[in-house]
């Protein structure tokens, strides 16, 4: 494994809440990308590029994702002004070896949903429960330098059942005061690409300022960066064994 | 867990080579929908319904799906011809609870490729290979009765690498003489349908007759069929517990 | 899948709480393995053998497990007085396809931590949490019938981390009242023998009087009965294909 | 994931073929763990130890140990005369976080059997087939840099049943010329420690000396090695949240 010292990561955000809602605006003055891009800095990560819904090709040309290792996605209300187009490209760059990850609200996003082929539906409540996301998987590297847990003390509910395919490896469980439990912290691989679903972020709560909650992202960010795949061939092919008396 | 003793049954087929291929016509010459209904009376499923392309609505109406326990679909050359509102309505269906059995060509079908989110891609070669299905989950119930492995005097071949996510259970793996292994008996859960890719069947040889090959068929729509599912209600929620200091 | 209709239980007890804590007595007054018996009885599960730890050979002598298709177990205090010839012989009569259940306390028996490979250690209180079991599985036939969730009123807390591999499926999550989390069903197959871990029932609680616990664990029953498993032969094998130019 | 440079790694051979059949001493005239130590220079990793069966304490003193991020593991004819304490040693460091990788004839060592619980059996022959490991996980680390396929003159054959826990990532598929296949890479995490199961390696072939397995060995020791790992604590435990009415 040639670890890339620093993947070149590309954060894509729907940017439109912070625009329209003062009280996200005052959690997150430059929107979410930034602060996203603010805590994967302070963990060593610093190949960024920022693309938001708005922008051409949402800022998600071929050019920039050529120069994408992995690719973080926190989109929420205006999933279907996702083009099918650029929804396709990102499906078939993830399937390439792209890393993925999944934030938050980007459970129902177009590209997430065609991933996994559910209907990542799921509860939810915005009532400042707290949140708990407990490692059950404690070896992994999406869960290195983490504690026991992650605590979070005020933080939109999301609760099962989570329509989602089981995931290859289930990292973190989250509880809430409320009652639920969440499946928080999901890995995926899907042709080469590796992908990691990361429950928290609402927007009007400043998870993403929190240290625990960056050091998550930027290790997923480093697992999820590509290797250098073994060829991915496919079609009509001879035998690799001289069978003659079995030629057709 | 309430066995059905006799899970209702649809047999979907193309139905295509059938008619239009004298060699194929020579070994299926009911069309291969008769013979798999035909290999699986014969191992006590009697509750079968058949449907094929040309049909209206592809022979898979609302009422016809509401009669179904198991789907089994076997496609080829015409996936395209398949209309996306019948594709999305069998999606529904599985995600709903009904099981779902995809025979051989059907890897490419647009149902098994939304369902499995990848490209479900792969090598194939047709040169009468023989194919010996080896069982690598001896006591699952799809495995229930078979030898340790069955073998297919002349196949076509379908080699790795196979595009598809790693499925939940892996029962079969083929090799083939012409050098290649395959992944051939492989499970999946998406919502609360159970689903079977199971490799053998090229149109021009009578794998379809094999009783071997009918008694994994037969052993997989018993074990796909669905059961009494936990309900999946999903939405915003009150919460479970009162916590009356932490409400908005 | 020849679906047993009734498979053949024994339910295994260390039945020694009941005998020497009056607070136990209350609850189980003629043992943990009558009121397992009562609850599977009244799930149509009739065919039932008990066996305790002060009996000769455990209860579990070759003929006993000659008649049992599942083995449900039952342990806490006492794990260290099962004799390593017994904890052998039901090790390898599940790897041979007979299922397993083990229930609560189990997680340290010697059975199943011999059969898991890991330490099986977990975090404890005995507060009166309140539990909620999360069915995150819905499809699955061991939580056919159940609601979205099971809740019991007051119970013992387990929380992770519980060091056990990765569940091949995980089918119920806990939240408890005081903050943790816990994976409460997980499914293994080692050899041909399925093996459920169910959480709840610790000694001083009614758990196992509740009718939707009682279905679980009848579920479970019909789940892990074996199949008639292929054969899992091992050792010296000649060739299957006749390849004159490669013999030594 | 504070990806170690050159994690430390230790060889265990059980280091006797060599010394005692003139056919094996031929093709490793050091030792099987000389060969192994040559190819992981090549390929960077040069943070090598060296321990053999016969050293006091079989080589892997609690010292040794601790200066070791990953353990490799070869052995055949001996497995009987390894110590249950040293097992045991080593069993607790993989549950803690060491790296294993277990080669060829090493599915029947103690260390490993205890890790799956399972009785790790399989077929084989020796009858110079022709081996072909097929990568079915394309994009996973330890099949980085390697082609569609590595291929071995002369091997061994391994076939299955191979009597296993279904493994948390299947990497390679054997194919064998005499109609066999094998699952020959599996990944496994067991506690907080990561394994990996590689198939070829029979003590009269070159194998460890072909470039490839080289790589994919030393693929898998970068994979294997440690993550600071979230703690792993266990035992009686207070609450979190403070639920006065419900303390005992």
């Amino acid at each position: 494994m040639t670890q890339l010292s620093s993947p070149r990561l590309t954060i894509w955000n729907e940017f439109r809440h912070e625009l329209e809602n003062p009280r996200v605006q005052a959690v997150y003055p430059d929107g979410i990308h930034q602060a996203l891009a603010a805590g994967l800095r302070k963990q060593g990560l610093t190949e960024l590029q920022l693309a938001t819904l708005d922008e051409p090709e949402h800022g998600l040309s071929a050019e920039v994702l050529d120069r994408t290792d992995v690719l973080l996605w926190w989109g929420h209300k205006a999933h279907d002004e996702v083009s099918d187009e650029i929804v396709g490209r990102v499906v078939e760059r993830v399937l390439g070896g792209m890393g993925l990850i999944v934030l938050h609200s980007a459970h129902f996003s177009k590209v997430f949903k065609r991933l996994m082929g559910t209907g990542c539906d799921l509860k939810w409540r915005e009532a400042n429960d707290r949140e708990r996301l407990w490692v059950v998987q404690p070896g992994h590297p999406i869960s290195e330098g983490v504690g026991e847990y992650l605590e979070l003390e005020a933080e939109e509910m999301y609760g099962e059942h989570f329509d989602i395919p089981a995931p290859d490896e289930l990292i973190f469980i989250s509880w809430f005061s409320g009652g639920e439990v969440f499946r928080s912290g999901c890995t995926y691989t899907r042709g080469s690409g590796k992908i990691f679903y990361f429950r928290p972020g609402h927007e009007t709560y400043p998870t993403y300022h929190h240290e625990g909650i960056q050091r998550v992202i930027a290790n997923a960010a480093r697992w999820a960066a590509p290797t250098q795949s073994a060829p991915r061939s496919f079609g009509n092919r001879q035998p690799l064994e001289v069978l003659p008396e079995r030629r057709p």
